[in-house]
């Protein structure tokens, strides 16, 4: 049995202990032979394969980033290129293909086992938990704790100089990130895109934080907007830029906190420090047990599913029922947050 | 509404939050007073109170331990202990209770609630995450962060020198800090209460990681023990230490490494250090909604409840099937790690 | 005696563990009471007062910011403004005054000393590292710490994505945190106040990463500009952001970059983060000592010194020393980093 | 030019940042190759080499430990040791040797300079900071904050439990670790072995911390003795262990302190933790620019020398300077640190 792996999407904590978890297992419980796929899909569609073995994931458990790098690849944007994946994978010669990935990623394996057959097994991955059907994703917990230990560190230079620090996160349609950190960091106003907010409750929120003699930390997820998404735009400020990329939401909303509470305001925007890096004890312990049940999915010759955690449990679903919906914050959790505004 | 607090047993990371949650939610959402009682069950026993309002929770969220301090006295052990809670609450004014504690302390709650009524709420709290009824206790993934971080520094000394390093972690009777830390830090060789374990399988895998010229790391949780249990005592060196609470399997299990492989083998024993410190994001997150979930309790006359995680809700059980048994390691959990060893 | 103690200027990690180092020296070997003035000098200015005394500095070693808070008021800038200082210092019933601040705050010192013969003890402070006559100040080194573990975040990204990351770090007048930093986090591009850059060197440098298979990181300094500055503004990207402290010469790089070599480049503006939080094991020692060291300086009545660090020493040298002219990166040291250029 | 380098004696966050440097500035700059030679001087003594070149160094700056291995083998040790030195030096043609290491390393270094003329270069080594000549040694920050970062933790358990809380750190003959993580960790005591301690000011120090209502956090360096030090013996504890290595000074004292005082006492051994893992910012900085210096002296021809830090800047000395007597800890420097004790 040959098994191919390839990763595709953004980076995020803890692909690296996929990769690890599935070779361990597939090389040593049941003698599988892997073949690692360069870059997402580009991999099998131009057959750039690298060496895949026990040697090749030593060490690289506690490492951020994929081994077998990354890409946006669609196999379906380009002219034959759903052929050619299978004229390389039968050259090959690999009989399934574990592909860990998000929503785009595993939407290509999802039709690629429904139009052609392929034997794929999916391993969810965002590191903005905002997939459906699995509890939580790899990579997010790590992503919560560096936005946390940024709020806390925001949190003295807010106080000795009396000033609104506003943290941008990522979460452009989901704001998992913001809340959680948000909760866990003490942020005195938390913004996400479930919800459009209303800047002038922001800024009472803001001003009633002033009147206690502390100073507000606002978290604002990268796809937040106000209730009046035009005034992003006739404000002026995004539309300058040039940059959307990183100088969104946060920098808009600092500047407006500044303007009408008279408070001078500061911008953080984290970025991709919160994608990178060594990931947490739980995304290690979730992504190496997604690694070890897709080779238990292999096995059991159970394709066209995605493993998933469902509390302590990984479990496993069909692809498509993660890659239908995104899963967004619900709005009684976001009130639960609420006793904390202002 | 009156509502008195208290937090009981060992300490852990997330105590704080939950009182800030508690607190928080209790006064600004429900206009409750609170009376805060020093030092678990001391504090309604013999009337010990602390203020326990806003300006109190302000700037507690980060920190480990907890400002109402703790103990683990019982009163069901003194002399009529049972009727001075009563009286002193009463004296109080405290209407009803929320209980911040593991086995014992819930387990006094649960009593005094079926014995005399009284109207409490319980969070539970253990650092070993061995309470049933609930998926995850704040604290134990802190802990699991810790002991990861101690592996990953562990691994460099060990293949420098060629060493065999053994990490006694906690769980006196259940392994779940040493599985899941063992699997997050790559370790070699894990070893649980809930499994007996086999010296000389542990050296074989010790002596099959030296082979391909790597250096083992072995976790045990403080628990453990070999299938022989005798020989630990034959052997002598627990029994002559007198300070079981440090020089426990570990060292033991260092010295009979060392004597059969002839491989220099280390112990460190991380003790303390798991338990204390500010809270990871999760364990903040956990304990904040533990707050707030246990006040909605008390608005709701639920009382006799206590607050659990199942999935990502916050949802409420008898306190009796919290302290009915021990959560441990299911076999099959234990077992999918077995990849990894050796 | 009473002794004065302030805090101005940009908020600094240390600030708290020279408090507490005056006040407990100060009280307990030389029974000294204490006054903090609120926001550096305008609470001299305004007579604003805190309460000083050993429980006040409880606990806040290990805490960023400044429980006196801070500002950059300058009581030379407003009318009547010395005298209103003198006043309220005398109201206060002052003898002496340790002020801790960089080179405005100090500069103000300074002036007061040798104007009005006020009994100044200065302690330096700037997170830039970029005063003279000390080899090092407080919270520099933490400051490096975090812009290092992001620099290795940022790399697993990097090589993932096989993108270009540019890394904006502190550092208007001098480079200090981007070498450190720099070399510390293994940037294979290291940009300072100091040396303008040439855009097309740096452009070489990041091609000639990607040959090997590498994707570069680079650092750079906020204050840091190319060889022809004009480019800057004619390129407009500076001009038309409105917001100059978030959207720099980092973005402006990394748009520069994109342009010239066709590669993907990303940013990410540290900001704020580097400046809060808990300070590293060597600033809480410094600090600690620093604080120390001004009350030995009180006792001794060697005013218009400020304390300094020299190797292992702490030394006396005159403010005036510190505040005439900025520390800046020697050109042979820059060099030395070049070796891993490219 | 064929340079050859090896690491000896106990690991130390810095080792690998050493190496890179060499590696990066003598084939970059000089077109030096270079010769790794394993596990310190048993490389040399037994032929045994790995390549050592750019790609080998590649990513190993952030990494703990050393990729050469170390041993506390000395040629002069075995029968004509040193005759097979310069045999398979010659065999390797390597022409200077650059070691790293520390007093014992170092000596067979200039030893060998002194009386066969081996072009030697050498790098100080030694987490305990315990080297004449040298400011600071790399690795002693780093094991400076994992202490100090146990402290921050052990305290907040001292205090919920109101217990006594010892912490043994690093340091047989010196108490650098402890001086400089009790002072950043804010400990209540600080114990070094160049000062025996009184174990009755110990525990009144003990107790009027308990007076105030605060929980004592004593820090013990693992050399540290009582003023009577045969009570040790006496005391049985120690001599019954057959394990010294862990179970030293520190639990010997927690049991005194219990006993005196009747307050309960823990202890935590911090141990190897203390030496792996990823080197601080400082620590990689000083180690990187030891390497890049270590280059430069065998360029110049200059052997027989060491590299050293003097305040900023990075210095040679004869090798004998380093190694001649151990630096200890100044009278006045501990003095100054008892205020804050008790």
């Amino acid at each position: 049995m040959r098994v191919g792996v390839l990763t595709g999407g953004g980076d995020c904590p803890g692909l690296n202990a996929v990769i690890r978890g599935i070779v361990r297992k597939g090389v040593q419980e049941h003698g599988y032979d892997f073949t690692g796929f360069r870059d997402g899909w580009r991999g099998p569609l131009e057959g750039d394969t690298v060496r895949l073995d026990i040697p090749a994931v030593r060490g690289i458990l506690p490492r951020g980033g994929t081994i077998l790098g990354s890409s946006r690849t669609n196999p379906f944007s380009s002219e034959g290129g759903v052929r050619r994946v299978q004229e390389n994978l039968a050259a090959e010669g690999v009989d399934a293909l574990i592909v860990i990935g998000g929503e785009d990623t595993l939407g290509v394996a999802a039709r690629l086992h429904a139009e052609i057959g392929l034997k794929v097994v999916g391993v969810p991955k965002t590191i903005d938990n905002d997939l459906s059907a699995t509890d939580y994703t790899f990579g997010f917990d790590t992503a919560v704790n560096i936005a946390t230990e940024a709020i806390d560190r925001l949190h003295t230079t807010a106080e000795s100089h009396m000033r609104v620090l506003v943290v941008e996160v990522m979460g452009r349609h989901a704001g998992w990130i913001a809340l959680h950190s948000g909760l866990a960091g003490g942020a005195n106003v938390i913004l996400i895109p479930e919800h459009r907010f209303d800047l002038d409750q922001v800024c009472g929120w803001v001003e009633s934080r002033f009147k206690i003699r502390y100073a507000p930390i606002v978290v604002v997820a990268e796809g937040a907007m106000p209730r009046d998404g035009d005034m992003v735009l006739k404000d002026g400020t995004l539309d300058s830029f040039g940059h959307v990329r990183l100088s969104g939401i946060g920098e808009w909303l600092a500047a407006q906190i500044e303007k009408r509470t008279g408070k001078e305001a500061r911008t953080t925007v984290l970025g991709h420090v919160q994608r990178g890096g060594t990931p947490s004890a739980f995304d290690r312990w979730l992504a190496t047990r997604f690694g070890l049940h897709a080779v238990d999915a292999v096995r059991d010759g159970d394709f066209g599913k995605m493993v998933a955690l469902r509390a302590t449990d990984v479990v496993r679903v069909p692809i498509g029922d993660a890659t239908a919906r995104i899963k967004t914050v619900d709005p009684a959790l976001y009130a639960e947050a609420g006793v904390f505004f202002g």
